[in-house]
């Protein structure tokens, strides 16, 4: 065998093993020649040789890194969810609650969890540049960084729409107790009691809870599991129940992981301004896109103030910080007068600091790591799918963010899974969640957003078995999503 | 002259002239007879020498602290204010942020302010302990910190209930952000849209929002300048209106300063208890009293959980890190649901901070500094009322707090002399902000939480002046409380 191979195999079981994770950056070609004790000749062969077979990839012309596995996948799930087209109370809090506490356990395997690993995140990093910021600051800070925020925090995060395209200026934005806030803070500013808010189906569960909060019905419309909320079906229900509102995710939405492309951005847009419906978008995880840019945001394509553009640090870099805001639109000044009345202003020191942060190089960087990890992690996850879970099961393949979505055979309750994962020591997050009527009985979310490891693994393969267990007992017709009547 | 009296005077001049302020501590005998080169006795003679002329005072077993003016008073506001005892919408949003709007303005005279200056906290030692804290910790911090909130810190915060004698556990406390979020999820948590809730007169402009904001009607219930609200109209009013929850203040009310008598505060509770009264208790001015000890909240003599009492480090320590907490009572799991659900937590570094901070000593040794300053500068005040405003001017004496209420004769329109004070670089509260119906027009609130200093004095002779222009052209009738009929 000759050195390179040697180097490369030495590598590879690195990889394997874990000791090198997906994303990590492997030395540069001249480093490892020095401590490698070999010739670049030798290092950039290896590296080849590595990248031929798929375990590490050229990137950002930045280096080498690590990728994930490319292995099989289980079925896509292709057809569009299609729910009863009707407006429902909503009463979700017990139920969500229930699940939710248990996910927050950091004693359970994680992959019902709303939350990506912190591990992930340059915390210490922040930490310094917040101790060093600090203690040179004026006291008045704490007086002119109330709402709308910290001018300098807005001005930084209107820089990273402009360097999008997107025209947001400082003036645009509040700055809020992270993106959940400005969500709530912008539902209560287009909506009265009683009115009816266009979800996604399935829909993230704090908007249900969010509506229920705020005594709202849902109208939950069907959502592709690739490209998002079907527009025809949204059209019929405007016209039907003339909605206050849509809150959507055309980004890689939480459950689905689904991503709307551009031009059917464009077209919601164009609907929005066709029936003057005020939009919450929901846009947390752009940032961790797998592909080669930033998916725009609808926002991009709204030149008449309808859409209230929500996002946050807390999945990109700072979660716990509670740091989000809200580019508002027609309705920023409304929102401001909320927020102020809410809760003052977000919190100074993490506003200093982030400021700070981002005035420095550095998140990008740690952006480009963070997405290639959740890339490989979703990679692990499909593959133990594919190994641990029964026939007829079919996932999404989300192209960013850190949640999967996965219908089972339709007999197989999720509710009662999870009760049975718990007592194994595992959260889920059962499909039921995230609907107001109860519908996903037999799909569940799962979280690939912590580092791959035994723990993980196993718990796939357990869940795979209590899956099994549930078929045994129960009728074995393939996944089929549920058609509800349109009325 | 003798050396006592050289010394003595030398410290006066310094107390006079600024050098010295309210609430410093004077150098202990020992070091003062080392560094002055005197005998202790001599310095002994000099401290008694001044504290006879009331310019210090020895105060906690710990020394001489610099104490304020106590000139003139004008005359106290003795009668109970006697509002409609009806109920109205609430629509003040505009006009209270119209005024915010301006007292958050650094170039103007802040006497309208809601805020005291950051200057008299210790946010510099804050930050410090915030720097050495946050980069020892760990990670998951941003995850364990979630709702209900650090547990550290919520110990430390029940720790502080203890020590007033309450029985308040961690467990009864949700961290949030600000005590203002606290009361606008406790307000969520006890009423449904169309509830009439009882509120104080005057009361908190901030209740007024949160009332509007969430669809609820106010009943405005007479609160006497001194001891609080009126417990017999408070009674008239729950079996007229039956409202789902009352909002008060029994602790240095805003905008009156008032202090409800502790036997009153347990006649409240049995009142409360009497019609299953939920009560939402704004304590945030409870640590900054005047007197020997700290008044205690309603919420100590309430048995069967019906108070949430809500309090916050941002008038007492850290102004602008908003984080307050809320003890809940039989409320604390549906708080906390809320809170999840609302903006999921607290700040975790400021979180992390602060409950590092309480560890230590501090706190204590600033709020007794903090208390005596607001003291010297409520004294500031009510001798510049007394020498530049007109005759028929009332004050509220708070033994507390930073506000005092201003009624001034009844032809004076405090909306207009707002306008008047902006033009001259001033800000003051006027009355109307404190009523869903603009009651209270010629009255206004009156901040002294800032040093004293010639700005200051200037500003309040230019607004009496301003006062005296309005009188020139109105009606000269004394400053009699206006009787609203009673139904």
């Amino acid at each position: 065998m000759k050195r390179y191979q040697h180097l490369a195999e030495a590598l590879e079981s690195s990889i394997l093993s874990g000791a090198l994770h997906a994303g990590d950056r492997l030395p540069s070609i001249r480093a490892a020649s020095i401590s490698r004790n070999v010739s670049p000749t030798t290092v950039f062969k290896a590296y080849y040789l590595l990248e031929a077979k798929g375990l590490i990839r050229a990137r950002d012309r930045s280096g080498f890194y690590v990728v994930g596995p490319e292995g099989t996948r289980p079925p896509e799930i292709e057809m569009t969810s299609a729910p009863d087209e009707r407006v429902f109370n909503v009463d979700v809090s017990d139920r969500v609650l229930q699940v939710l506490g248990a996910t927050m356990r950091r004693d359970l395997v994680p992959l019902g969890s709303a939350l990506p690993s912190p591990e992930l995140y340059p915390i210490p990093r922040l930490s310094q540049v917040m101790a060093s910021t600090l203690p040179k600051l004026s006291v008045w800070h704490t007086v002119d960084d109330l709402s709308p925020g910290s001018a300098q925090l807005r001005h930084a995060i209107s820089l990273r729409y402009h360097a999008d395209g997107m025209q947001v200026y400082a003036d645009d934005l509040v700055v809020t107790n992270g993106a959940l806030e400005a969500l709530n803070i912008c539902l209560g500013v287009v909506t009265q009691p009683g009115d009816a808010v266009i979800v996604e189906s399935p829909t993230f569960y704090a908007a249900l809870q969010a509506l229920e909060r705020n005594h709202l019905r849902a109208i939950e419309v069907s959502t592709h599991p690739r490209d998002g909320v079907d527009l025809e079906a949204m059209e019929r229900a405007i016209q039907r129940y003339k909605p206050a509102a849509c809150w959507l995710m055309t980004n890689f939405q939480n459950p689905l992981g689904s991503l709307m492309p551009e031009d059917k951005k464009r077209n919601l847009v164009a609907l929005l301004q066709r029936y003057a419906l005020p939009m919450i978008e929901d846009d947390v995880y752009g940032e961790l896109y797998f592909d080669s840019r930033r998916p725009l945001p609808a926002k991009a394509f709204d030149q008449e103030g309808l859409i209230m553009h929500c996002s946050s640090f807390s999945k990109s870099l700072a979660p716990g910080w509670r740091v989000g805001w809200v580019a508002g639109g027609r309705y920023t000044q409304h929102i401001m007068r909320d927020k102020l009345s809410l809760s003052l202003s977000a919190s100074a020191p993490a506003q200093v600091a982030l400021a700070a942060y981002l005035s420095r190089s550095g998140f990008d960087r740690h952006l480009r790591t963070l997405r290639h990890r959740f890339e490989w992690q979703r990679n692990c996850m499909l593959q133990a799918i594919t190994a641990h879970f029964p026939e007829g099961t079919r996932t999404t393949y989300p192209a960013g963010g850190y949640f999967l979505w996965v219908e089972l055979p339709k007999c197989v309750d999720t509710s009662r899974l999870h009760q049975m994962a718990l007592a194994e020591g595992i959260s889920i997050a059962p499909g039921s969640i995230f609907s107001s009527h109860e519908r996903f009985h037999h799909c569940l979310r799962l979280n690939y957003g912590h580092p791959w490891d035994e723990r993980l693994q196993t718990g796939m393969e357990i869940l795979g078995r209590l899956i099994a267990q549930q078929l045994e007992c129960g009728d074995h017709s393939t996944g089929e999503i549920q058609q509800g009547a349109i009325p």
